[in-house]
């Protein structure tokens, strides 16, 4: 039996420790078997890129400068010593696994650049950080089936799913310059609704929602009329994030007939800051969703043997919430959904084979959402819309009721990928706390 | 009674001549009144900006250079040197406006500057134009309510148009990496589409359609969380051209529901080459479209007085055909869609207004398209589908039928601004020509 699970090296040796103290630290999200990629500054200085170990940054930069890498490794670096990652992204995987395993080597315990390295390590809660690329292009998918039977069931409780959903994955195109780094408010925004009486208003939205979902970044891109095929789909992603597609259920159901969201997403979108690499992500390789029985199987142009034995993602997904009530009593924060990839219906290879099978070039730093990560039970409802739709409204563990977000509620995304025999990895916080609207200018 | 139309200039007078003989022929696009600018290249040269007078191009970094330009037009000039205008728009109007009047009044008969600035004229037909703007992003409206209402008397006869559509400029975000520029083929894309017995099947696609639309393109940007309020919308447009928003009805019947269209869009949209600037169309300043008996008026955020007055443009769009039998017989092309921008039922300024109204920032180069420019009556159906649905299809002059584009078939649009008193202008052309479908990759 042919083994299709991604090709593993020293990078992922669950043995390997790192001299820096935190990297073992239980429970972090950047233990040396991570590595992601990010990008920050210090003291108001200069953005560069940095690679997360434990509780510390390594500066790229620095350590490029003071001759840690060579050959492959050098140009990575190089490339990722700028404000945004893209020209790492540009170089495709070969540079950034080359650059990973340097890393990964200078960090081990027992590395004899150990003191050398020491000095290009800043603490995290020492620097600010960044939007890690520039986002040309942000395409949001739809690959929860739990999500969109959950959302659809208003419509048409007995075929709540849409016609095209088992054939392909469904997206559209979402607005790319609001998209944020975790930790940036997103203010309330104003917009166009049915009040009630079935009249327009416009005013601050009523009705903000948060969506848990994933996001995988475009590294190497293709040329306009050329085809990524499914076999080679998953090359093209150089890395993955947490991603809030805050939405406006309010403007959304006004609005979205006949040709989609539009203003109810381009709002803000939030994502965590640090790219963990496909390379990371490789030990936890998951077969591709189980199609349920009387399911179509979808077209050739989306099946691939190595995609459908292990495309998928093993992470685990939680979604935490605080009110200002909760932070006021001092109450430990709300785990509101509790979720995991492997309930998507579509592997990112599929997004990226459907997308480009028109001939759409995808460009290098685009972003694919993978839709709201939503699972069967209660608990993996990974959007208030859901929870609305089921029973009204989320009850927090001190009482509180919200069917939508409130002003001062602050809601975050952790997500774990685990597996026996592997270190866990994780991909730090997409957070962000809701501001009340700004006055909306008139002239 | 105020008058609410924009401010008229010199640049404008109709008694004003080049000494650029063809700049006088009758029924020109780029009289000494129209001024566009471009992207060109020569004999596979760099590629620079121009503007376009009469049968020639004015290479403005090799007249800036000679020194012709001083000041605020001196800035312009050096921004519009480059392969790409978005340095030039990012400047605002006002720069754009100075250079305008300087390369009027030198291309204007009696200039002391003839002699000098004719050694910077290029034939037309010796260069390449290019798209000449790096587009960001590309949002496309859907603000021709008769285009609106065709395409949804199959849905509802009763009540074609979508409840949203009176109360606000329906728009969709669309793919801005396929904008491409007039005269590059349209390769006939694959795609998944359902087959008449209802099972989904994947291939080139069968119904390939053309969409007759205006663009706007965004010149200076807002900052993201402050919406431009209507009243100053308009002057965040610097220049307009014609569009062709590709569309593949198959795949857009099967894949719109529930998230809008998507890949039945981003197979390729085409723009004509010159950017004509808000300054140029000033003359042809028209109300916006009357509402008719019982619709709604719009909310306050997307009405201002001027805007009513005279936010709507005067321009004709014709769309022209032709067959690989029309051109083996020596037919002369035909003239398949008569319309008008009069007929749009909102104008660029509330696209713009509503577009920023929740906080997204409009970028420098991004592009909005119109939708499809219909009027009422038969010869304004602006896209195939139009047609397909009243009838069936289109018949040819030479007796051919189309339902939708065949290989090999050329279409291209026309536009022309004109009203009395002033010299009429013109963009250029939006054309392409429809490829075979190329084989698909399997590996």
């Amino acid at each position: 039996m042919v083994d299709h699970r991604p090709a593993l090296d020293e990078t992922h040796d669950p043995a390997r420790r790192s001299w820096v103290a935190w990297a073992q630290a239980p429970g972090t999200d950047f233990p040396i078997q991570n590595l992601p990629f990010g990008v920050f500054s210090r003291d108001g200085g200069e953005k560069r890129g940095g690679i997360a170990i434990g509780d510390q940054v390594l500066d790229l930069a620095a350590a490029l400068a003071a001759g840690l890498f060579e050959g492959e490794a050098r140009d990575a670096a190089q490339a990722a010593s700028g404000p945004s990652l893209n020209p790492l992204l540009a170089l495709g995987r070969g540079a950034s696994r080359a650059l990973r395993r340097r890393v990964s080597a200078i960090l081990a315990e027992g590395s004899a650049d150990q003191a050398k390295a020491a000095a290009y390590l800043v603490p995290m809660d020492r620097v600010t950080l960044h939007l890690p690329i520039t986002v040309g292009n942000f395409t949001d998918f739809m690959a929860s089936r739990f999500h969109t039977a959950r959302m659809g069931a208003k419509r048409d409780p007995a075929n709540p799913l849409p016609p095209a959903f088992l054939h392909l994955p469904i997206a559209y195109h979402s607005r790319a310059t609001t998209v944020r780094v975790s930790g940036e408010a997103v203010a309330r925004p104003h917009g166009q609704s049915l009040a009630p009486d079935g009249t327009p208003r416009f005013g601050p939205i009523q009705a903000l929602d948060f969506e848990l979902e994933f996001g995988a970044v475009i590294g190497a891109a293709n040329r306009m009329g050329e085809p990524i095929p499914i076999a080679r789909a998953a090359d093209s992603i150089f890395g993955y994030c947490l991603l809030n597609d805050w939405s406006a259920r309010d403007v959304q159901r006004f609005e979205m007939m006949p040709l989609g969201p539009f203003l109810s997403k381009s709002l803000s979108t939030t994502v965590s800051p640090w790219l963990v690499t496909a390379e990371a992500l490789a030990p936890f390789a998951a077969p591709a969703f189980a199609r349920l029985e009387g399911d179509a199987e979808p077209l050739p142009y989306l099946m691939a043997a190595a995609d459908q034995a292990a495309g998928g993602l093993d992470v685990a997904l939680d979604c935490w919430m605080t009110t200002p009530r909760m932070r006021a009593e001092g109450a430990t924060p709300a785990r509101i959904v509790a979720t995991s990839l492997r309930h998507l219906h579509w592997t990112f290879a599929q997004m990226v084979a459907h997308h480009t099978s028109n001939g759409c070039d995808l460009r290098t730093g685009d972003l694919l959402g993978s839709g709201t990560v939503s699972g069967p039970e209660p608990d993996g409802r990974a959007c208030l819309a859901e929870v609305v739709v089921e029973e009204g409204g989320l009850t927090l563990p001190n009482g509180e009721r919200r069917s939508f977000l409130e002003d001062g509620d602050e809601v975050w995304f952790t997500g774990r990928a685990a597996r026996d025999g592997f270190v866990p990895i994780g991909f730090g916080e997409c957070r962000a706390r809701i501001d009340p609207a700004r006055p909306f200018p008139t002239a």
